[in-house]
């Protein structure tokens, strides 16, 4: 039975709370019949979110019945299930539904969705819940399949997006590259995956070891979703654990133009970007270099002039290419990515 | 009721293997009646840990039937309890002894353990269970009270040691201090703290802050328990998200004389001192400037004479006071605990 999604954002529809709204609609748009948010009943997810052509904004389950999937789409700091939203999730279990989450808190931890769900049939699908128990050991990974790994200056400022992106483009050319999803939104969209922040603290950097252990055999390329940021105090273990599981051959650089704040510190500022750049390549190349070969850069701010112009001004500092994917595409990226293969294999 | 320990090592007394075993007797003495293992029968603690004076090894719980809490003596990688002592814990089970265990593995999630205990009322501490769920704010942190993390140059170096040590060393000269417990044996021997290898990833920096900020009015000074270290692949991430999360004023740098490859990771060499101190600066000094203060050197496999030498040599090449806690005290790190609160307030 293929999936039939409706997505709920109940008042999130906005890109930044709505991400994972967004990116699964960006990238399995075939299997999205509708958005459920009452505030903007009457729109297209188009009009609201910038992607998905006419799939339509409905008020309530009644309006998509072909649906087979209720698909909870906003990821709040500390993963909490709003309680206004309980109502349309035991709704849709009560229809057979199966109900999927990116939530910390579990859904089939839940004694009253649980039972529900017991009685109807329907699958509770929490992306998040793991039981990864391996250490990473360093032993086995193979250099003949090219790790790259999308670090960031902040938290949500487009490292899935970049990974997809040019994951897809080296697919266009012909070659084998996995996109490998650490993230809950990410693991919607690849069907597979580690939820890296939701495993525990001695296990994180052998999960996505895991994962490359499992991959890297049918893959000429892994890019891998990067998560958090060095130089985010709430997150920045997460983010090691990830640079120093997946031992990466080369990194891309992702930041939003304009960000100037850390992510829910406020308080609290970005350091320039030569100097996230810097603080990358300094823990990423312990052991040998792991240069970052390219930059993704998130203009949604900038009017296309602005862009044009911060694109210039990164690449002559940092000397490297710099696109933002969705406005020129991920094709210099590529390049970047299949150049260093060939400068490794020389 | 006071605690009456009896210690779980069967077949691993040793040091290494025995490490929460040994800082518990160390630690907390009087409280510690025998160390359960066979094979080290007849012997005292003293002859085979170098603590505990007359503590004797005893084959059988019945050897010290006043014993009233069996702990669980080792740290395994990985955390799972051996299959052979699974026996000896129901016994004590079954007298209605509490058993306290730092495994990853939980006794309490045990079905035997469990329906054993309901029998006989037993308590079963998992010191590693937590239900961790706050994100790290960087909101609230006092100057008032010092913050000193231990770093180190790999896993098992003595951080715990050195925290609890300066701790003592600063009471002793009247300074309200606080060890801050991040793992199972400090929790064992403080009686509380956060087992940080255990949290979930998003909630690690935060699961310190939280304890930071649940002591730092009490106490002139806090010496938190450092984990891993940042070159160590498989626990990194804890490692910088302790760091991040408790925002130290100040480091003290720990490390074993002799230990050239990562624990657990044999094929990986370790970087030089100077580099490891390097990065810790680093990434503890993103907002503002956190120094390493003093070196305390582990050289339980050095003569004293190996000993000098090797403290020399790091005290020139660094420029900082180095001493082994146990061999020549912790006065002098003490004193430069002392003299960074004195240059903040300047």
């Amino acid at each position: 039975m293929s999936r039939k999604w409706i997505i709920l954002t109940e008042g999130h529809s906005n890109p930044r709370a709505g991400k994972t709204a967004c990116s699964v609609i960006r990238y399995r748009t075939d299997e999205v019949l509708a958005v459920l948010d009452t505030t903007q009943h009457g729109k297209t997810t188009q009009e609201v979110f910038g992607v998905g052509g006419p799939i339509p904004f409905v008020r309530s389950l009644d309006e998509a019945p072909q649906a087979n999937s209720l698909l909870i789409g906003i990821a709040v700091s500390g993963g909490k299930i709003p309680t206004f939203w309980r109502g349309v999730i035991r709704q849709a279990i009560d229809r057979g539904m199966d109900v999927v989450s990116g939530m910390h808190e579990f859904l089939s931890d839940d004694p009253e969705f649980a039972d529900a769900a017991a009685v109807s049939g329907s699958q509770l699908i929490d992306v998040r819940k793991n039981r990864e128990k391996a250490i990473a050991r360093r032993v086995g990974l193979s250099d003949d399949s090219l790790r790259i790994l999308t670090v960031g200056h902040d938290c949500s400022v487009g490292k899935m997006v970049a990974a997809i992106e040019i994951t897809r483009g080296l697919q266009r050319r012909g070659r084998s590259a996995k996109f490998v999803a650490t993230g809950q939104t990410g693991i919607m969209i690849e069907g597979d995956g580690v939820p890296l922040d939701c495993v525990v603290g001695d296990f994180m950097s052998g999960a996505i070891e895991q994962q490359i252990l499992a991959q890297q055999a049918q893959h000429e390329f892994l890019l891998v979703e990067g998560q958090g940021s060095l130089v985010h105090p709430s997150f920045s273990g997460v983010t090691l654990a990830l640079l120093h599981g997946s031992a990466p051959h080369g990194m891309v650089l992702c930041y939003e133009a304009g960000r100037k704040m850390i992510h829910g510190l406020e308080h609290l500022p970005i350091p320039p970007l030569a100097e996230i750049r810097r603080l990358n390549e300094i823990m990423a190349s312990i052991e040998r270099p792991c240069p970052v070969i390219g930059v993704a850069v998130n203009s949604r701010l900038l009017s296309p002039q602005q862009a044009e112009d911060e694109r210039r001004q990164v690449r002559e500092e940092l000397g490297l290419p710099v696109v933002d994917v969705f406005r020129h595409g991920s094709d210099e990226l590529v390049d970047a990515v299949l150049q260093l293969r060939q400068r490794l294999e020389v």
